[in-house]
């Protein structure tokens, strides 16, 4: 589908992201030797049959994960259905791991791959005490919330407790 | 969770939302009797087994769809394994007729649930021509994209024809 005649034209912002990313993936560098410029964000947590699940390091929505596919895909309709099915079901157990340790008023499951085009998903605990409640996440932007060491490990150790996978 | 002290406060915009929502589940309005204030934005596509697939009148991102479930819940790991695993399928394959209509760069697939607590899925194509491309599509507001009778039809029928269920 090409541009429709009226479509705005990108923002300064928006330009600046665009001008970051390239088609390296930063998933793939990840998983494979845990450097690359996810590394800052993202703590391994659990290892299970299709997916790698991290603590995200900004906690500002505290219990926030990632759970990325450990194969390169980037639509969840690519891949070999009972994969998929594995996929999705350890997705939906870390949900429940976050909410049965952290007790959000809603969750949010978001597979976007609009910066890294490999499938993974945000898992966002909201909070009604959140400013952004009843927006979503990206509505405004809000300062990253980092943890210390000690914090960092009592994080991943709640959601760890409460995951049977 | 309680909230950090170091949180900030919601915005007028964010508040102005929060006073909007209350509990009255308007999903299940819509899917009863096809009224309320949803109804303006979804255009019912196709009912399978465990979902009511929408066509979102924002056509702003051509061939935007709504996956919602038929059932009332509010998180994914509240349901019957089963009938997770047929309503996270069908939206699957809501996704790949999607994108074999309409050939975008990439999809977005989204469970939130922030203004509505029912669980459905925002299934949003994504354009390398699209102003927000790399970034969500809530990063920065848009004004929707209406179309006429004939043009929804059309666009419906496009999906339509490329969905298996």
């Amino acid at each position: 589908m090409t541009k429709p005649p009226s479509h705005p034209s990108p923002s300064a912002a928006t330009l600046q992201v665009q001008a970051q990313y390239d088609t390296d993936c930063q998933y793939c560098r990840l998983m494979r030797d845990g450097t690359g410029p996810l590394e800052r964000w993202l703590m391994p947590l659990i290892e299970t049959d299709t997916s790698i699940i991290y603590l995200h390091r900004d906690q500002f929505w505290p219990g926030r994960c990632v759970v990325a596919l450990r194969e390169h895909a980037t639509e969840l309709f690519q891949l070999d259905p009972a994969v998929r099915g594995r996929h999705v079901e350890e997705m939906i157990q870390t949900a429940r791991a976050i909410d049965a340790a952290f007790h959000p008023d809603k969750l949010n499951y978001e597979c976007l791959g609009n910066l890294v085009e490999h499938i993974h998903w945000h898992l966002i605990p909201r909070y009604t005490w959140d400013f952004l409640w009843r927006r979503t996440p990206w509505d405004e932007p809000h300062e990253p919330r980092l943890l210390s060491a000690a914090e960092y490990a009592a994080t991943a150790d709640a959601i760890r407790r409460q995951l049977a996978l």
